[in-house]
């Protein structure tokens, strides 16, 4: 379902608009925030408006669902107090024609935006500090694209990169930071390169470990994809790049929906499925019962990759461990 | 089904023993050929004993399928005559403990080696010239093994590179080349490495012909592959790595049976599936009628890079067009 977004950038927003994405952290000390929730929510198509220096400048137009990524180098000081782990959204941006400062037409914008919430405060008639990413009706979207002088056709042709740019450009940098480490033996270096795309040692030390796609059963190891389920990019260390409990061998589109966080799975192999895998998604791929599935439960050593899976790649909150809904576990695999 | 292969190295066995694979040209002088044909019958954990210098020097365990790739560029001046575009299987080798002189048990040997295209030629009592890669029986291997003193488990455990550690490496030297061509803009050079990942705008050329996969019917952008037919890495030009008609949007598993050369495409849109597309894996990865199944009719730009794929990707002989078994075709995409 398309949705309507209004983002308080405060002051990353002109990293954000040149460089053509919303970044926010992922937690706020710690705690649960409904804006950096709404990241997760969005879907490719979604229409966002932009807020900075109390004025709408820019509207734009998601063009991938988010993606868990560090925060941008070219923040530099600015947000210093945020966490490191963060979604991205690539967006791409169409300034209006004139900014709409919202002063001027205060009467119009109140009542239609929401009551919780809210991107701006009644009382000082300014942007709310306190959100970043807030969910408007297609009223609030279509006046200040009116306002601003921008056809809505332009805004819902606008293409831009998708989330597996900014993650190949990730890990491009990561593997030239390799290249250039004098400290590593190349034998290391290699190995850890070759991780990244799931081959060389790693893919060897999950094989011994996992012979099967735990969803799909496939087993013919030419079509088995060695995953990283704290993704390669993350890892703290060369060990948690090579480690074999730190991968599954899934089938191509599982390994898809896992790295995409479509999908993560419980410590005792309840498949978690997110809020964007449709009834329409699952038919395609040929996996109607994957939201009813049990892969098996998991290695003591796999746990806590898969915890960190939950809690930073999965495009959805994770039940809570122990308070499952389903105590019925089907362990056949998926077929068509 | 596993199989036993001899192969006759000749003036490469060292580059193939040491490098750890097969290879052979996929046609001899544009006509099919038994040997280059058996290279595509390889699954992994087929055994092979290897012949050079009129002795058996090593036995060896396939890793994987057979991959397209170009001579490799060791070979230097050896095989100058062989086509460039050839099939490369890798192999785990293990050096016999003695080397296997056949002629010291040409009486043993002769009666269980294969009557047609036999890899030695009972009147030179030599290799056969004509053959590089002959189907045996297990007696022959385990003749070989059992005289060269390796033990059949040891071969069996065999581990190695997958033909994906290859691709890689063939790409990222592709990679660098581009880095380092002076002659090329910048932009241009982004582009070219972008789309070697299904990225940037080949991507979106590719979008724009193909909005859904045509196997599955998946139209959800995040989880679609904008696939090369003509594989990045044989592309001649900048042009066809660019060329949106050289591209398909695939499901993540029926891209990777398409990049491996297990299924094809007529021009009609009849999915060519291989030899080693089993039951099994079909049923896995939910695509169980994937064999009587079309895909609907290829554009024009598309056939041209579609030809090439059915020649040189296939891992399998593509019916010629015209002789269709079937003359329903579904056009309702699988689903599960």
């Amino acid at each position: 379902m398309m949705r309507y977004w209004w983002v308080n950038h405060n002051a990353t927003w002109k990293q954000e608009i040149s460089g053509g994405y919303l970044w926010s952290p992922q937690r706020e000390k710690n705690a649960r925030s409904t804006s950096y929730d709404n990241m997760r929510r969005i879907v490719p198509g979604d229409l966002i408006v932009s807020y900075a220096g109390q004025k709408n400048g820019h509207v734009g137009r998601a063009t991938d669902t988010a993606v868990a990524a560090p925060k941008p180098a070219e923040f530099g000081e600015r947000g210093s107090y945020w966490s490191n782990t963060g979604w991205y959204v690539p967006v791409s941006w169409i300034p209006l024609k004139a900014a709409v400062r919202h002063r001027e037409f205060w009467d119009e914008i109140v009542p239609i935006l929401p009551v919780r919430h809210s991107p701006l405060v009644s009382r000082t008639r300014k942007g709310n500090q306190k959100v970043y990413l807030a969910e408007v009706s297609k009223d609030v979207f279509d006046l200040i694209a009116d306002r601003g002088g921008v056809e809505p056709s332009l805004i819902r042709q606008a293409r831009g990169p998708s989330s597996d740019d900014a993650v190949r450009q990730l890990e491009d940098a990561a593997v030239q930071a390799l290249l250039t480490d004098q400290d590593l033996a190349s034998s290391v270096r290699n190995q850890l390169i070759a991780a990244r795309v799931g081959q060389g040692n790693f893919r060897d030390a999950v094989l011994e470990r996992e012979r099967r796609c735990r969803v799909t059963g496939l087993s013919h190891e030419p079509l088995l994809v060695a995953s990283h389920i704290k993704p390669w990019r993350s890892c703290a260390t060369a060990i948690e790049r090579l480690d074999g409990d730190n991968g599954l061998m899934l089938a191509p589109h599982i390994d898809r929906l896992f790295d995409r966080g479509f999908i993560s799975f419980g410590d005792d192999g309840a498949v978690l499925t997110s809020q964007h895998l449709t009834d329409e998604i699952l038919q395609a791929l040929g996996c109607s019962n994957l939201r009813s599935f049990n892969a098996g439960p998991f290695r003591e050593g796999q746990r806590a990759y898969l915890a960190y899976h939950r809690q930073h790649e999965f495009l959805d909150e994770a039940p809570r461990e122990g308070s499952r809904r389903r105590k019925t576990a089907s362990l056949v695999p998926l077929s068509g």
